[in-house]
């Protein structure tokens, strides 16, 4: 065999699996969008024949076989090429594929599935009691699959590391707790201080023209329709099929200016991201956002350090007023700048705001970790989750519906793996966004008059072209210079809410 | 082995054959609804994988080995048992596809989603030309599928057969020509009496209120929305991904009353024959209609001997005038009734009237006939489409979009599979009609009142539970006493045209 001939052979063994992996796709994003009730069983009948054979052909012992004959001409390649990068991360995921039993997939498929289904139905009859025996099968689940993988220390190591390759445990809280430091004198100090005006958020937007409105902004983001799609869900979420097929969602309420614009700038961070990868690394694991956490990055970065900051209402209030001028006929664009970005203890993670936003991620890890860690039952979560929100946030909901039961992760899959990213996205996004206006000086300036290209650009060039041929650390140290530092983070937030609430930077 | 094992492992096996085929359908569905036009390249790949893997596990030989252990038992089951059917259904479907190499299942698949791509650019842009050479590429993958299978006589009787088991090209010649005989003449008749009023159907009707009244009427009839679900496609069409999650499509124009109704009324009728198989079935290759003239008759029924008579019309009209009071101020229940019914020779099939329609599918049939048998090349087709209109309908399209191109099948697929089941279900359709209302006298007051379940239970105790558990000849002769005969439709088409247009039946 020649090394050509292998690496054809590499190339379309892993475009089935990707071809897998986005079928899969498809079945999960119609579930989400227009499912009709009935055919959830079949649905997860066939996601799950779907993940069993995309797992026999991601174990495939031929597979195997191929990496290490591929392995042994690698020291002629050029370590930063395609052909080695691919190499280096199929053979990632055939270790990390091959620990885990087909058995063990098809069972976890088709319980995150039913599971996934009864949460639809439990979360607005508001019972979580009837979910316990469910997501205790879940938390078992989970801990089978870290006992897959016994190199690591902590039981939940392996879902960090599947999440953000190279990140520990360790390293969160480390991160967490710096942040928590930072971040509790800030909440404190702003908290006694008067809340802006909220009022005419909360006037009626229908939701023909809301949506209408948040395309426009993504589409003005560079965010590509031709290659993708939104559509309505219950949680808001972007799936990929190919680098020209990544759709988004978004959910609207009519009596809340800001639930679908933030969720759609949201999706679109991640949405760019995937459409931005290389072409020549379609049908392959290459192709796509490299990390949770450097996936998060782009999430937020869009929807707030650009979507929440002063010179994109300088462009966009005029046009929101165009929008809905009756309802916003008595507002000025520093009233709706400041509006978007009030600070409030309050029960909904994904309508916090960004200050508050990190509290709600880290409870709901240290509530995975204790669970992981045999220090939490799931019968006692939902009580857990409220004990948590007053000491935290000071705020209690009045049922599980928007305690325990709001956020789908725990409901399909396993415990562990998600909301973590979604802090450390934050924490990184700074870092990028820091070292993109050094690159480009005036990306302020251009974002205050609705240019987005010079900025999308920069993280094209330096991010999104790459997709999971480089690692979150090595783009983090190759545009920052450094791997997690939380300071730029700490300090965008202590200008930005020091500068609206009037608190000096000191006293946070 | 024993033969429960044995059982247990054949319905295994075919329902991961039969879940492939959902996913595959899911796949084609998105394609035809939400698809991104990015997204194509893609997808196609996935759909030529989904079908290859199907087609692995269709033709396994471990599958043929399986259904001969099982065979062997055959004469101690009830023949019409689930399980004498089951393993008969399968040998059939597993003899059919072991003929046809794995190479040439890709091919297609591949071919038919690029044509399918390349047919959506090129009818808005009139381009029949541009899409020749793919389309002699399809009409060789026919033609190299029909030398699977010598044993057939004639080469489009395989696709004749595929469709509806047990009938050949002869036969449908024959029946064609006997209902062409009868057809022509009360054509003619019709067509030197006046013209019905039909201006009203042209005002203007938004296709929100349209959409909301076509559902308003199939939910009446008793397709199950918490099974189904209706979209927007250029074609209309019914898919299935298990028998609680059957889909109907459709299309709306603002300026036509009848299209968006009609075609979801004739989807209903697919989709109610799916949603009504035996739930025992689900999972196996028994859990759909039997044949694609049986389906077509369960459309046509719910279309148009349902949906175009006297008695519905009774029913909907004020309620049709309730939702569009202004644009039907002027209109009786009559003139409606009248309106929908005109026989007019027109261009485009899916809009054609009863009596017309089926010399729109005769002629497509003829087409394919000389295609298979080489007397028309593929580059003269628009020519020759243009050609029969004109001399079986008397017009001629400005242009190829309302000629050779307005039917998506002979891009998506191959060529002599489905046209001339829609007109053996117009047949069957009046055979089956007959028989329900023997069995229920005063099914035509009931439908006055709106009242639908009597006919669908009927309907389904006879035809829609059995799946492809009995063939279209057993049903047929179990409810009719009679294989297929045009007799019946030809009585209903000049009992209600020649009332409609005063023409004497004997004239007909």
């Amino acid at each position: 065999m020649t090394f050509e001939a292998d690496f054809q052979e590499l190339r379309e063994r892993v475009q089935e699996i990707t071809d897998l992996t986005s079928v899969g796709a498809v079945l999960g994003w119609d579930r989400s969008t227009y499912l009709p009730a009935g055919g959830a069983p079949a649905r997860a009948r066939q996601s799950a024949l779907l993940a069993r054979l995309r797992h026999q052909k991601a174990t495939d012992p031929a597979l195997g076989t191929l990496l290490s004959r591929l392995e042994r001409e690698r020291t002629h390649l050029d370590p930063d090429g395609l052909e080695a990068r691919l190499i280096e991360v199929a053979r990632h995921d055939f270790d990390r594929a091959t620990r885990v039993p087909d058995a063990f997939v098809v069972q976890l498929s088709q319980h995150a599935n039913e599971t996934y289904g009864a949460w639809t139905r439990a979360r607005p009859e508001n019972d979580f009691a009837g979910l316990v025996p469910r997501l205790e099968r879940t938390l078992e689940l989970s801990r089978q699959y870290a006992t897959f993988f016994p190199e690591f220390d902590h039981p939940m190591d392996i879902f960090v590391d599947n999440a953000t390759e190279g990140v520990t445990v360790a390293q969160v809280k480390d991160v967490f707790s710096r942040l928590r430091a930072g971040l509790v004198p800030l909440v404190q100090a702003v908290s006694e201080r008067p809340e802006p005006r909220t009022d005419f958020l909360h006037r009626f937007y229908p939701a023909g023209e809301q949506l209408a409105f948040g395309e426009s902004v993504i589409r003005d983001y560079g965010y590509d329709f031709s290659r993708g799609r939104q559509d309505l869900t219950h949680h808001p979420f972007c799936t990929r099929f190919s680098i020209d097929d990544v759709r988004i969602t978004t959910r609207v309420k009519e009596n809340d200016l800001t639930e679908c614009l933030f969720s759609t700038l949201h999706e679109s961070g991640h949405a760019m991201y995937e459409q931005g990868v290389d072409s020549a690394f379609e049908g392959t694991p290459l192709a796509r956002g490299t990390s949770s956490a450097v996936h998060e990055s782009q999430s937020r970065l869009w929807e707030n350090v650009v979507g929440r900051g002063r010179h994109f209402w300088q462009h966009y209030f005029p046009r929101l007023q165009a929008a809905f001028p009756e309802q916003l006929h008595d507002v000025s664009a520093d009233e709706m700048y400041r509006a978007v970005n009030v600070v409030r203890r309050s029960l909904i993670r994904t309508d916090a705001d960004e200050l508050t936003y990190n509290l709600h991620v880290i409870l709901r890890f240290e509530l995975e970790l204790a669970m992981h860690e045999g220090r939490l039952e799931v019968r006692d979560l939902a009580d857990a989750w409220h004990a948590r929100y007053e000491s935290d946030l000071g705020v209690r909901a009045p049922d599980d519906r928007d305690g325990v039961l709001q956020d789908v992760h725990w409901y399909f899959g396993m415990i562990g793996g998600v909301f973590h990213g979604y802090t450390l996205g934050n924490v990184l996004s700074l870092q990028f966004w820091d070292a993109a206006r050094r690159a480009v000086p005036d990306v302020s300036d251009q974002i205050a008059r609705g240019e987005f290209a010079p900025l999308r650009g920069w993280l094209t060039e330096h991010i999104y072209r790459f997709g999971r041929s480089r690692s979150a650390n090595e783009i983090a140290l190759a545009t920052t210079g450094s791997a997690l530092t939380v300071e730029p983070y700490l300090n965008y937030l202590r200008g930005k809410y020091g500068e609206l609430y009037g608190v000096h930077a000191e006293t946070a």
